[in-house]
C-alpha cells in the first residue's frame, strides 16, 4: 500500500485538503494519505521545506511527499518530481522540496509536464487538485516517475539562513516558530560548542542547554537541542514567542560561558 | 470499498468529529472517512452547502458525503438522505444538501426515520454522532437508501443570492470568503461578458481578469476565475478580505472597461 | 486491522502529529488511525482527560488510545500502558489516561520500559514521536501490554472538580468549554433534582433544562444535558462564553425552582 503525504498552506478552513484527498481516492483508491501538516504560513516556502525535511524521514521508505506551498502558481514555474533513495517528492519548482530530497540521495529530478495525469480541465489556481495529486496517484497506482516528463538537471533552492563564528561563539537566528510558541534556530546540535554555553535572544540570557522542558520552572526560558536536532529557546509551559519577543529572523546569540 | 466524507461545522478543538469516526470504525470497519472541512462557520448552511457542492465531484461514484450543520438539531428537522446518480448524501433538512445534490441528478430523496439506524440513547444535541454518522455507516455497508425511512418528496433550499443584470455590467455579491480571504462571488465563469470588463468591490476598481494569482505585484488586488468556475477577487500574496474590506454580502459590481 | 487514536495538544500548526502517524505507518502500516483532537489546551491533563474519556466509548474494542498531554516530557515521570475490558490506553503518568481507563474496568496497568519499542536515538522533547507511537505501534502489530515492561501497582490520577450539596441545590462548576463556546459543567444528569429547576452562573439566571438547544430564541442562554451526559449552559446560535463570561471554574449553582 502506497503512502502519500500532503504538506501545504492551504489551511482547514476550506474544502481545498479534502478536494485533493477526493482526487486521490478517485484514482489511487488504495493509498494512505496522511496529513503532515496544512497550516504552512501562507506562501513561506522555507517553512514548509523545512517541515517537511524534519518530517519525511519518519515515513515508510517509498511515500510519495506532496508539497504545495506555491506563490507562483498559473505561471510558468515547474512541476517537479524528486526521487531519491528514500522516497518520491512532488512540488512546486521553488525550493519546498530541496531539504527533504537532499537530506537523502537525489536519484532523478523530473519536470512533470504529460498532461495525461493531470486533471482536465486545469485550473491556474489549485494546482494541487489539478497537477499534483493526481500526480501523487499516478505515482502511488505504479507510474513510474519517468514517465511524468523530462529529466530535469538542477531545481530551485531554498536557502537556509547560515550560522556565523562570531569570536568564540555563534551567530544564528530563528528559522520557525512553533504552534507552542517554541523559536527554532538554525544551529543544529553538532554546531554547539563543547564547553558550558550561553544563549542570548534580545534581552534574555539563558545559561546551559537543558536536557528537557521540565527542568526548569514554569514561565522560566530555557535552550534545549529539540526533536529536530536544532537548539531551540522555550520557555516551560509558556510561550517564549509572547514572553522573550522573538519571531523567524530574530538575532540568536551563542558564547562560551564560565562553567 | 466505501468512502464517507464529513463536511461540519464542528471545529478541531472538540472531539465530535473523532467521535463521529469511532462510529463509523466501529460500525463500517471497512469505509475510508474524509474530512472535507469542519470549520464551516457555526450554523452557516449556505456556507456548508457551498462547500459540499464544489468538493463532491471530486469524490468516487457512490462516495457518501456527511454534511452536520445542523441548528436545528434536537427539534423536528428532518433528517435526510439524498441519493443522485452519483453519490448519496446525508444530513438534515436544512438546504445544506441541496446544492452538491442537484448538481447531479437526485434519484431519490428519503426522511431517515428508522431508528434501528440511530446510537440508541439518542442524545438531543449532537446528531451526527447518534443520527448521522450511524446512517452513513449503514449506507457504507450495504443498507440500501430506502430502508431508511419513506420517502419524501422534496426537501428544504438554501438560496444562492442571485446575479442581476445592471445596464451592460452584472450587480453581484461576494457569497464565501476563504482561508486566504479571498473573496469568491455569485458570478459563474459562463455569466462574465465577453469583451474586457472591470470590476468593483467598495473603493477598488480592477482591471480585467487575470490568468493567475501571481501576474499582478505582491499585495495589488486581482480578479480571477477560480478553481470552483467563479469569479474571486484576491490580492497577490496578501488578503482581500483584510485589505480591500470586504466580506460575505458585499456588493460586486461586473461592468464593461475599454480594452 | 487495529485502531489508533491520537488526543494531544499539539495543535496542527505544526508536523508533530503527521510525524507520530510516519512512526505508525512505519511499524504498523496496517493500524487505522483516527484523531480525537490535538486542540487540547497545551499542558491541560484535565481537558485531555475529560476528551479522551467522552471520546473513548464510541470507538471498536480493542482500540488503542494515544494521550499525549505531557508537562513532564524527559523528566522522570512514566510511561503508562493500561489495559481495561474494552480498550488499551498509552500515554505519559500524570491522569491524563485516567478518566477514561476508569470508565471501563482496568486490568492491568504496565510501566513501558523496554526501550526495544521506542525510536532510537530517544529526543527529551517529543515522546509521541520517540515512545508513544511505536509503542502504540508494537500494540496494534499484536505485543502484549504486559511485553512492555513491569506492572505497576497504580498511577497518578487527575481531579475532577466535585459537585457539593448546597441546600437544596448543586454547588457546581465549569469543567471543559467546548469550540462554541458551551459551558460543560461537573454536573452528570443522574445529579439533577428531579422537580423544575434553575441554574445561575455569574449574573444569568436559566430556568428549566431545555430538550434541545433550538427551543430559546436566538441569542438567548439555556442549559441542556448535552451529548456527554453533563448539564451544559450554551447561548443558542452564540457563544455562551462570550455572552456569559464564564470559563473553566466558573461557578454553577443548580437550585429548585417553582414549576
Amino acid at each position: 500500500m502506497a503512502t502519500v503525504t500532503l504538506t501545504t498552506d492551504f489551511g482547514i478552513s476550506d474544502p481545498f485538503v479534502g478536494i485533493m484527498k477526493g482526487v486521490l481516492a478517485s484514482r489511487a483508491p488504495a493509498a494512505r494519505v496522511i496529513d503532515v501538516t496544512h497550516a504552512i504560513p501562507p506562501q513561506d516556502v522555507l517553512a514548509g521545506a523545512l517541515v517537511l525535511r524534519h518530517a519525511a524521514p519518519f515515513f515508510p521508505p517509498g511515500t510519495i511527499h506532496v508539497a504545495v506551498v506555491d506563490p507562483g502558481v498559473g505561471t510558468a514555474r515547474r512541476a517537479l518530481c524528486v526521487e531519491t533513495t528514500r522516497a518520491l517528492f512532488v512540488g512546486p519548482d521553488n525550493g519546498v522540496l530541496t531539504l527533504a530530497a537532499e537530506a537523502a540521495e537525489v536519484r532523478r529530478i523530473v519536470h512533470v509536464t504529460d498532461e495525461r495525469f493531470f486533471l482536465s480541465p486545469r485550473s491556474t489556481t489549485f494546482h494541487g487538485r489539478d497537477v499534483f495529486a493526481p500526480v501523487a496517484a499516478a505515482l502511488a497506482t505504479g507510474t513510474p516517475a519517468p514517465a511524468l516528463g523530462p529529466a530535469a538537471t538542477g531545481m530551485r533552492r531554498v536557502s537556509v539562513p547560515a550560522v556565523t563564528k562570531e569570536g568564540s561563539g555563534l551567530r544564528a537566528e530563528v528559522i520557525y516558530v512553533d504552534g507552542f510558541g517554541n523559536l527554532v534556530t538554525n544551529v543544529s546540535h553538532d554546531m554547539l560548542p563543547s564547553g558550558p554555553v550561553a544563549i542570548r535572544l534580545g534581552s534574555a540570557y539563558i545559561r546551559g542547554i537543558a536536557p528537557s522542558y521540565a527542568t526548569v520552572a514554569p514561565g522560566q526560558p530555557l535552550a534545549v537541542v529539540n526533536s529536530w536536532g536544532l537548539l531551540e529557546i522555550a520557555v516551560r509551559e509558556g510561550s517564549a514567542r509572547t514572553a522573550l519577543g522573538g519571531g523567524v529572523g530574530a538575532l540568536v546569540i551563542v558564547e562560551p560561558a564560565a562553567p
